[in-house]
């Protein structure tokens, strides 16, 4: 990422200085920068890195997530003069970025957490960058980062979005949001395989046809080139030789646990970080494969329009969910978040870019903290699509086709708009073992049940 | 809880001094002890109380978790002997405990973390005690924790676990299990109230009835009792008045923020916690209403003996997967936990206890580190009612009436013994976007698609 993010900024025509702790790492790479070779200065030690920067400089780190962040600002920060500035711009846990941007700003120094999002290619050809820390350090270096960012229509997704760690969160629930909608996408297309009996190179046509409907987007993009693509050893459909035990990094368990302790519902992405842990339990399911069997699924009545409609449904309520998190954190944590930046910043560059994000920041726009789902443009979508979403929902059931993401989306929206809720009884259990009392509909004050007398 | 707690121990012989920061509270609870205060020295101050003890002390502090339990024990160690034994009986978070009983070991004072379930109800005639700190420790107060425990069949439900936090941490999933049993009667409630139409006194039957059955359980014991009761001001059952908003006291959110750390799966739990959260939005809830209308529920196809299949079902999946988060915690922090051990001592006093709990204990007896959903008796139990649950979480997903921990119950089953999931689709998106590399079905080693070649 480091790499491609440099060979960026030397291509958008800055001066850049580069620095690997490995010194072959930092000379292939030069070595192989062809033209753009003229922009860049390798350099072997973090001395001839600092030495070879005008003041006030502007150092990026691009290094894992956690201590070695940490140390990097260590080993750097003696070299560098008060007013040069840090940029973390790996994936920190936006706690860390809080605690570093008090720590740089207590002596002075200024300190930047941005976010970067767009994989490989984004990184060399336009991510998505989502700012934190003091505004005066982010215009700085903004009209880098504005060049290197992907652009929409002239706009680039380069914002500077709150104090401290707020592009870091930012950051972290676009990846829970990412989590989600790729599982949608794999239920889906558990449902074709299972369900249907599709090979993959019908299902990556299918995915094809829907990314140039209301689904566009970049992973239903890849998900039909990855459907499409061929194992060059087996000559095999590759999605078939490729094991079905999912890895994580920790963005999608960070963001479960912000929102727990925010109280935010994002069960759609809960969801979705379960499957991944439970895919990775192999000797347990090849135990349950062996005591239950194989069920038959029997999902002839399931059609491809039911398909796209029930996901269309299904991602729209997953993003209200993630919006809805940014927007409480942004409640607790005083940060005035913008959800209309954010929708913009994540309109191109990034990994969930997609038409409906368009949308999305044009929803905001018009209505800046409503909930998703309460979205004028976005009410009629859902009504369109709701019934399919709640049919596929049934259906997938009786079927023994998992599809927990899409079926915590519909449990969610069928929440949300539920007037009189089963959390009554809830508070009469409580009440009754622990006396922690509940409200009344018809009165405020908090009440006890009978049995609070003997 | 404290009051209870100094009740029961009095009434099962032992002297014990008692303390409250609120004078006149320490007076009021030992004017009212009746024949039990001859047991009791109230103490206006911690001097005295220390004093009133004699040594080797034992102190047990029943104040809310977090600050107030380390204020406590910085105002009551200089006026202890260096083993004087000081015991946390609060529902603290582990990570405090094992913080507190490292820093009393440091200092070579012992120290005790002891989880107590059972309400006011269970503290005041015999609650569930899991154990954690040192054996020792737990050893010299044994014979008084075992004396005001609940009694399974001769066996008292007081049991060391393990070192440190252990006790604290078995406690909380025993609440975020809570939650989910919880949470799966409300559904089953709603489905009752919403789908069936029937009223809270016809619901108390069928609850009280179930009580006689496999679902036999304090939980299901008083969502009959409380159906069926009647606020004596309106007359109206008293279900009908109680507000549908769910409160919290943290232990079902720490369980899932632990789970997330620790990478096991329990997405019924998550779905309860997520449910209260959605709960307590009453003005988003207000706003969907308006939007989206109240739903036709036709739920006619749903019986009450679906109902009470699918509710068995749900329960083992839910506790499967509490389990298999104390064994991941086991296996992480090293602590040798006993499952058997942990199920027995939930068999009476806490809130969960049920005859299924004895069952379980058994089962872990026989088989003590499987998944639940793989122990010989609760397969047959989970092959006969799977079925159920299935039909149950179709048909209320038709009729808009959520499910979210039955559901959530029913993709956790059919994933986890799923032999060909779908995480394949999502290391091929993850390579494609990001070069995170994925494993293969027919080699070992880490590879890539033929993207990665460009």
């Amino acid at each position: 990422m480091g790499a491609a993010l440099s060979l960026n900024i030397a291509e958008k025509g800055f001066g850049i200085a580069v620095f690997n702790r490995t010194v072959a790492t930092t000379h292939s790479f030069y070595e192989n920068a062809g033209d753009l070779a003229q922009k860049i200065t390798p350099c072997d030690t973090l001395e001839s890195l600092v030495a070879s920067i005008r003041p006030p400089r502007a150092i990026i780190l691009m290094v894992p997530a956690g201590d070695p962040v940490d140390q990097q600002i260590a080993a750097l920060r003696p070299l560098l003069d008060d007013d040069d500035l840090i940029i973390d711009a790996g994936n920190a846990n936006f706690h860390d970025t809080n605690r570093r941007v008090a720590a740089a700003e207590d002596e002075n120094h200024p300190f930047l957490g941005i976010g970067v999002s767009g994989g490989e290619e984004g990184a060399r050809h336009g991510p998505a960058i989502m700012g934190g820390g003091s505004e005066a350090s982010w215009q700085r270096v903004a009209p880098i980062l504005e060049a290197i960012a992907a652009d929409y229509e002239g706009a680039p997704c380069a914002t500077w979005l709150g104090e401290a760690g707020t592009g870091h969160f930012v950051k972290t629930v676009h990846n829970g949001i990412e989590y989600a909608d790729m599982q949608m996408i794999a239920e889906i297309y558990g449902v074709m395989r299972d369900g249907l009996a599709m090979q993959p190179a019908a299902i990556a046509e299918v995915f094809t046809r829907w990314n140039d409907g209301p689904l566009q987007s970049y992973l239903i993009e890849i998900s039909g080139e990855v459907s499409r693509a061929v194992d060059p050893e087996t000559g095999k459909p590759l999605l078939d030789v490729i094991l079905d035990k999912a890895g994580q990094k920790g963005t999608g368990r960070w963001t479960a646990i912000e929102a727990q302790h925010l109280g935010a519902p994002i069960p759609s992405i809960e969801a979705a970080v379960a499957a991944r842990n439970i895919s990775a339990r192999l000797a347990a399911r090849k135990i349950g494969g062996d005591i239950y069997g194989e069920p038959s699924h029997d999902a002839e009545s399931i059609d491809l329009d039911l398909l796209e409609r029930a996901l269309i449904a299904g991602k729209i309520l997953c993003y209200a969910q993630g919006f809805d998190l940014l927007k409480a954190a942004s409640d607790s944590f005083a940060w005035n978040l913008s959800l209309p930046d954010v929708a913009r910043v994540w309109r191109a560059g990034c990994i969930i870019r997609s038409s409906m994000l368009n949308d999305m920041a044009s929803a905001f726009t018009d209505e800046p903290d409503t909930n998703l789902m309460f979205a004028s443009r976005f009410v009629s979508l859902l009504m369109e699509n709701e019934a399919s979403l709640r049919s596929l929902v049934a259906k997938a059931a009786a079927a023994a086709l998992p599809v927990p993401a899409l079926s915590s989306a519909l449990s969610y929206f069928d929440m949300m708009r539920m007037q009189r809720g089963t959390a009554n009884m809830i508070q009469a259990q409580r009440d009754f073992f622990g006396l922690h009392s509940f409200e009344r509909l018809d009165r405020e004050g908090s009440f006890h049940g009978p049995w609070a007398e003997s």
